[in-house]
């Protein structure tokens, strides 16, 4: 893969162009794409995913937050995306992990059948700016999630483009996730809707948006309809959510597609990796590396994963 | 047509006024109409625009972005209306375009039968003047959208009676879009209403108002109707809106009567020009503007659609 | 009349009192009196007042703003009230005419029997003072609409109390509109609501309130009961709306009785002047005049408008 | 009664603490007690207790405001709690008044039954400040409504905390009117709702809180009750609300046990003082002067009331 | 236990590190282990803690606040918890005692069953940081309620993650008490739920989390299972609530589980200590900080209270 050249959007003052670049070559470890280890569940999920059957049993307590940072020390990620104060309590301690900085989050008790989700601002551009200039922490990028078509979506919408403003101003790669949800969506994992999701976050201002991977269809893939929402998503690259954890060959199956078919810049996986041992769950990041940033096949990173456990 | 006469409103400084006439003349192409390229449909219609029956077979995963700033660039248009994400994305790479910054926008998700529709204010003045301060893009006016008579009316009026007033100290020009809308709302395109909502973008101090054509009566035509909307309205100029795509002739005989029998200064079109091929959608924008700035007859202008699509 | 002894109240600056009095003289005409042009109608009314059977037949588009400003400049009346947006639109060409710059304003889409009226700020004092400080245009003051008893009562108590507070700090006079509408009120021209919107007027500070006249009871008239009010609004002094157009006759004989028997100190007229031609409006608006600022009788009164109108 | 000690709390600046203890030993009159005379009514209950069969018969149109300012003016009264707006109005002519300025107010339209009472914040500190630095007027106190656990609450034990601690940042006293109130309030008069208020008065920093006097018991009485809620009240003083007109004698009656037996500081009164012409008006407010500050008993202020009113 | 190494969090300023760490040194008297004597019953409970059944029969008018401060300054407690306005009333005559000022608060007078909880914002991190300047009173942390489910929850977390961003910008240590409560939360004491309220205080940064103690199930006891929450929350610190008044010796029992079984730091409690006489009271106040701070056992802290109560 040839050196990447990055241009910085319009809303990046000259003076942070550099440093936007930087965040953006080191992110994307100078291929353009993204692997993001997603550790915003500890609010999005509460306690969920960290203990109980999806849980390796000896961790008898479940999973803490320690077990999150040390895969991210350890494993070749692009970055770990974590709520802000997550950061700032561990932060100091793992100063070698690059950092997004996610700055919304809500718990999963409300059903959506009951209320609308919705997911305010928890933390400003000037907190997580405070923390790079205050320590040697590096947060090089911000996330935030809308959820479209709820009915509180024109709250989510108008501080997503915000946050995507503010964060270019201070040189930080812009992030969204954003999923259909609300009683007046149809279905979530429709097509139209995915690539209507990435379109919006192209004309929000995005570097990156984080889509669920559609529904197959009777005649086309899930990987082969991820090319109509790349489109649609324009220069906002798109990367796909990790989901329930599954065995790691069809993960690395399913992200091998996304890529080479779907034309998906990376992606963004939490259960997937963290559900394992410290041990495993770094050679399972180490594999989705390998095929995200290093172009390898599917065997390779198999044998990768393989190769770790061990 | 003579040479055009432009003063600014009181809510101009001084020192802006001649900002203000030179966006007012350059927008205009010194005639004093408004041809405007519509392209925020990605946030309010999602991809349904760009992908599906509308668009021609050969784009098998849909138009991307590319092709709204691609046509906006090769055609004569006054100004391509895009939200500031979009404009800050691409335009760097579009300079030569002019633009006129949608600060709202909301998803088509939920229906008006469910809930009256809101769409809130994205970024601000401040936002987009930073982008023509720290670029060469040429932001030259901004747009923002009213549903009247929506439950959350009051939202939109204040918000768009401040953006109209901060544009002009910015000396840009403002443009309501005010269509009534929402469940005690009674015909849509019924003349007592579209004038009405002349009338108020007058109040509001717009300088342009994009109005739906009105419903023809058994007696006047919509073009007939239009001169109350246009009265009603004063000193803020009249467009009209394109709506669904149809055959170029009709699209242009409609223009025309909208503009000589009407009295409307112009049009914002979108999807009767972008769901064409690139060359036949500049061609259909030549076309539009031949009608608005040139003063063409119709079949002039079709010439010039069929001319350029060879 | 004697020459008028004015003082400014306790939140007009020290710096400010003598613009203070000067606003009030020359609103008033050093009578202490108030004859107001209103001209919010675009928004409130939307093109109702503007096109139909109320207005003249030659008037084939119905009238447009222009008409306002025209009535204005040729008549003798205290100020005109509308929005600030329509002032800016136009005042520069009709710098002779005294502003009362409305602040607020609602459409009539939803009703009552809907929803709960609500009408929000769209202006602030900054952008009133902007106007007069920037133009030669001059604004003397300021006006808000409450509708008490709405469910949303407390959002507009809210905004005219800081309202007047700040026109005061800049000198200006502050002008309520107060109705008393909503779900939960009883008969909206109960002389005991009208009293108490009048004193609501007086708690909050403001220099002129706008009533609509009580309905007349078994034992008194409509001006006999209006003594009531004025007596609840201290030295808030009440004007009278004027209300649908009636003949010129009636509508000066009860301005006369509301005035001469009910105590107020004005009246605040639209429809009942701007639903004539150019001439007859103008005639009518002076008559009015006549009543308010020079003390005539109605036949008089009625003098002025005939002839006028010849 | 000894020489008061006071010292002011701990949010007055060192700066403001002199003005602080002034203010506390004027409206006390050096007493550590409180005699309000309330005039917010022109808000909260409209027109009603100035027009109608509780006002004398010979005052045809009512009670106007002049009829509040006069008494306040003449008799031996604390303070006089009004609107800012009220006061800015009429306090240059009546410079001796001692003012509590009232921060918040609702009217009486909307009952209970159909919505829950708000009452938001109208006026800021620095309003208040304003007219205080501007003017020769003096207020000394501020004064804000509490509907307590009626589902607004949140918005006003906001409001209130801020106006409190700043009120005391300006070294002005902070009183508090708590009523528990709403759809999911039991008995509104019940003791230990009562003594709730009062608590939460003094969770929240007020130097005063004016209750309702409690429903007596089977047991006990109203004023022994009352022992409850100024323990629960703890530093806060506890001072009654006057309520509905009743005799002279009664009304003295259960002020003096209210504050001998039930240990309040003082008490509130609108009604049962201005429904009075002003010469028994004045009579009566010294009469509960001489019970709240000089410590007379119930026959001595009858005797002043009786006298007073020759 | 050795000498306690304090790390400040990433959004500690470097110039305020010092002061976090005194001030956490001081709370948890260099254990890492926090006792606090919660007082914000008087809004939350209103009266009921303080006048009834629970209280000893020879409070013939309940508890005051006094006897808080009085048991606060008299018993080697970590720090008292109050609102700010409490803190302000009598803070200057109680300097020995430290604060934690608890900044939002409701009452209880809506259930849940009626409405969702919603607790906000009083006072702000400058208001705190006013009285630490001003006087010599110690505020040495700041406590937030976050009702977790509740349909407003998005409102609370929002403030909490703004109130320990801030909180630590000052110094200050920051405190959360999360409770799962609304019409979709299930059980509020499910150790799941529970343990999520421990990952969410951790991932907002939180230093503390005040929990209620789990109910047991059939396999595992309360104490067993708290820590599945000491694990989720990471390295903010577990306090559990102490809840309604028990025999003192099954209190202590408890406490002992759940810092030695539990793995707990800490406890948070109100109504077990001041529901007893001021002499008692002190007694089972040392008795619990022998346990929390001297690592005592059971039989040593109730032989504390037994012998302090004589």
């Amino acid at each position: 893969m040839e050196k990447l050249i990055v241009d910085s959007p319009a809303d990046v003052p000259t003076r942070m162009q550099e440093t936007y670049i930087e965040n953006y070559r080191i992110l994307t470890q100078n291929t353009g794409r993204l692997m993001m280890l997603s550790c915003d569940q500890k609010i999005e999920h509460l306690n969920n995913d960290f203990f109980g059957e999806h849980v390796p049993r000896d961790q008898k307590y479940g999973f803490g937050p320690l077990h999150l940072f040390d895969i991210a020390r350890n494993a070749n990620i692009g970055a770990m995306a974590a709520q802000c104060g997550l950061i700032a309590r561990y932060g100091k301690e793992y100063e070698s992990v690059n950092y997004i900085a996610k700055l919304n989050s809500k718990t999963n008790i409300i059903k959506t059948k009951h209320k609308d989700p919705i997911s305010s601002q928890l933390w400003t551009l000037e907190d997580v700016n405070f923390i790079n200039e205050n320590t040697k922490i590096n947060i090089r990028g911000v996330g935030y999630t809308i959820y479209l078509g709820s009915e509180f979506e024109q709250v989510m919408l108008t501080e997503a483009a915000q946050i995507i403003f503010q964060a270019h101003q201070y040189g930080l790669i812009a992030i969204l996730w954003i999923y259909p949800r609300g009683k007046h969506v149809g279905l979530e994992d429709d097509i139209q809707l995915i690539a209507g999701a990435g379109g919006v976050a192209n004309a929000l201002g995005a570097d990156f948006v984080k889509l669920k991977a559609p529904a197959k269809t009777r005649k086309k893939s899930s990987a082969e309809l991820l090319k109509i929402a790349v489109q649609a998503a324009g220069n906002t690259k798109v990367i796909c959510s990790g989901g329930q954890k599954i065995t790691p060959k069809k993960f690395l199956d399913e992200l091998y597609e996304q890529i080479h078919i779907g034309g998906t810049a990376g992606n963004a996986t939490g259960r997937n990796i963290f559900q394992h041992e410290l041990h495993e769950a770094v050679a399972m990041a180490d594999a989705i590396a390998a095929i995200v940033y290093d172009n390898k096949s599917v065997n390779e990173a198999v044998t990768i994963f393989n190769k770790a456990k061990d």
